[in-house]
């Protein structure tokens, strides 16, 4: 373990059993967490459409950045060149980086898996790249975020055969022995991958082993996938189960939904990311409470609707702007509507987090799940997972 | 002429004739504007990519709106359902909207001018729209600027017969007189149109008939087109002549580059307005004072280059991000890309307008033509004049 992270359960779970929904306290290199959180995107190193104070206004503490895609462009050692990622994009707060293993082991075709490592095609221009556990920590530790990540093999989790997710997991256990190996920065962090699939022994016995590895944090990989939140909800449980007593922040990669980080929390998970409230607002579907849930600004009526968006929302688009012009915006295909739309969602998205944290910290959680379920699910229904990629 | 509009021409042209550079004030219903200015294009109720926070951050005070478009989509009847202009894309600054005439003139082949009007089929979907000065104004009064233009019919310059632009320079005048009989509102300026080509004798006569009718600005058109600057200067010579001792704001329309710009204040031009900064931008095209003039960050050398785009430029790019952060973000195509790069060029623009301003009021104007000359020539080399459309 490094020094670079302290993590503080500041309200644990009730003895009773209720729930495992608890409160803590990350800190960082450059700043403060509070859990449970969800972190944004930015793939490219920009969270798409936001600057950074838009991001900051949207409640965002922490953000996430993809390492494939850095690492292909701009390159990894320009950003080091260049003062590191935070410098790079202006972000002066956490960042945690993935390891690259979601973005390389989705190319299919473009790539191969072995032992060593995964060598795999660009999809920017086909070029042939390898990405072993030492060079994913070596490009983590180049970009400096305030978070690293152990290169993992992840499956899909429903569509994987019980001998595909356990090659994949046991490989995934080694190359977390050689990530933690190659892991030099002392002011970075590096959390480690449980995998398993939807396998109740093997994700079990993956929680086991990077529980037993001296990681400053535990991620949960290869759901947010193609299972059922059902299937996602067990399989979290049986991790949770084998973690219970651990101290270290749990970080479930690549959810979602309102509901789901809900469901997520009640389990014991800490943190959170995904792509879906930005991609959705890019599409023109805005996140509000019950009882209308999401409005499709897409939709006619919206033209000559003179409300905001959600009436008690802080949000620059709140704030200023009717619905009719974010209507108008998106179909004369103004740049202004992705941003606006944009960073409603991630206010709604963050503001629900904080929500869920009041709720912890005031001890009825366990009341209020309904309500929260409430706010949750019209925002949530017919939602697929949408993994970051 | 209407209570709506106020100028002051604070800083008269010196009396030996060195130039007719001038400065002055215009007070409109929703603030005042200093001139000679420049006004950014919001063709759809927005500056592309911007919001008003941004415009203001780039110093603009006054921009424009197009009729034709906001007509079209989302209608200016639902606008003023919805409050008006200013209230809908939440500009509570000076809006001036154009007539309309420009681009339902350029639509070539979809349309047909006869006397009292012009049929046209609209860009968006092939449907039959039919304008004449008084619906023109209708459709402006509806909006609800500050200023509004009457109706005309521009030709292109260079390309049109001496027969063709008589023709439409003599329309333009009936359709003057039509304008101000039709407009109504008393809280919104109503500005003529001069035309008559690149024809010195029709040029001067046009300036004299709108000289003679009680608008509260002129509008010089049918230049910034396919015109070489010399045609366009020597044509606004011309124009200026005929208007020299008339009191009201003069508005050379669709200008243009800081050369063009800083060539027409010379000549008596109090205000502007262009695509051109905001186009060019959002192509990667960058303005910063000489020796570079322009960058372009989509040229390789950028990539590394950890300097602002321009070194004392307060916009929010050059405040917080280098060369090769911008540079990475237009070879992602993210949309911060376009907004950052729009922030700094009509920064560039509106400071360099400031600049003039500020000789003009010294009194060094003449002699300071040298050095603004120099400062817009890099920017300005090999650009050919954008129209707005």
């Amino acid at each position: 373990m490094t020094s670079a992270l302290r993590f503080e359960v500041e309200v644990p779970p009730p003895t009773d059993g209720s729930t495992r929904a608890r409160v803590g306290r990350l800190t960082l290199a450059h700043g403060v967490v509070e859990t449970p959180q969800f972190m944004p995107v930015g793939t490219n190193a920009t969270v798409k459409a936001l600057d950074p104070d838009d991001l900051e206004a949207t409640g965002a503490t922490i953000i996430l950045a993809n390492t494939y895609h850095l690492y292909l462009r701009p390159g990894h050692e320009r950003i080091a060149r260049l003062g590191g990622l935070h410098r790079f994009m202006a972000w002066d707060h956490p960042i945690l980086t993935d390891s690259g293993g979601f973005q390389v082991v989705s190319l299919g075709d473009l790539r191969v898996v072995d032992d060593d490592g995964v060598t795999f095609r660009s999809h920017l221009d086909g070029s042939t790249h390898r990405f072993t556990p030492e060079h994913a920590i070596a490009v983590q530790e180049a970009l400096g975020a305030d978070i690293a990540v152990a290169f993992d093999q992840p499956v899909r989790p429903a569509a994987s055969s019980r001998d595909e997710v356990r090659d994949a997991t046991e490989r995934t256990h080694r190359w977390a022995e050689r990530s933690l190996a190659a892991h030099r920065r002392e002011d970075q962090a590096l959390f480690g991958i449980v995998q398993g699939g939807l396998e109740p022994d093997l994700r079990a016995a993956s929680a086991e082993a990077i529980h037993g590895l001296p990681f400053d944090g535990i991620c949960l990989g290869g759901l947010a996938g193609d299972e059922t939140a059902a299937q996602r909800e067990a399989t979290v449980e049986i991790a949770i189960d084998v973690l219970r007593d651990d101290p270290r922040p749990r970080y479930l990669m690549g959810l979602g939904s309102p509901a789901d980080l809900l469901e997520a929390v009640h389990r014991g998970i800490d943190l959170f990311d995904s792509v879906m409230p930005a991609r959705v607002a890019r599409n023109g579907q805005l996140w509000v409470p019950d009882p209308e849930g999401r409005i499709n600004l897409r939709n006619e009526r919206f033209r000559d609707d003179p409300r905001p968006v959600q009436e008690d929302c802080p949000c620059i688009l709140c704030r200023r702007f009717s619905r009719a012009y974010l209507a108008h915006l998106f179909r004369a295909q103004e740049l202004l509507a992705y941003r606006l739309a944009t960073c409603h969602n991630l206010t709604f998205t963050l503001d629900f987090m904080a929500r869920i944290r009041a709720a912890i910290r005031s001890g009825t959680f366990p009341a209020s799940l309904a309500e929260l379920r409430m706010r949750a699910s019209q925002v949530s229904r017919r939602e697929g997972a949408v993994k970051s990629a």
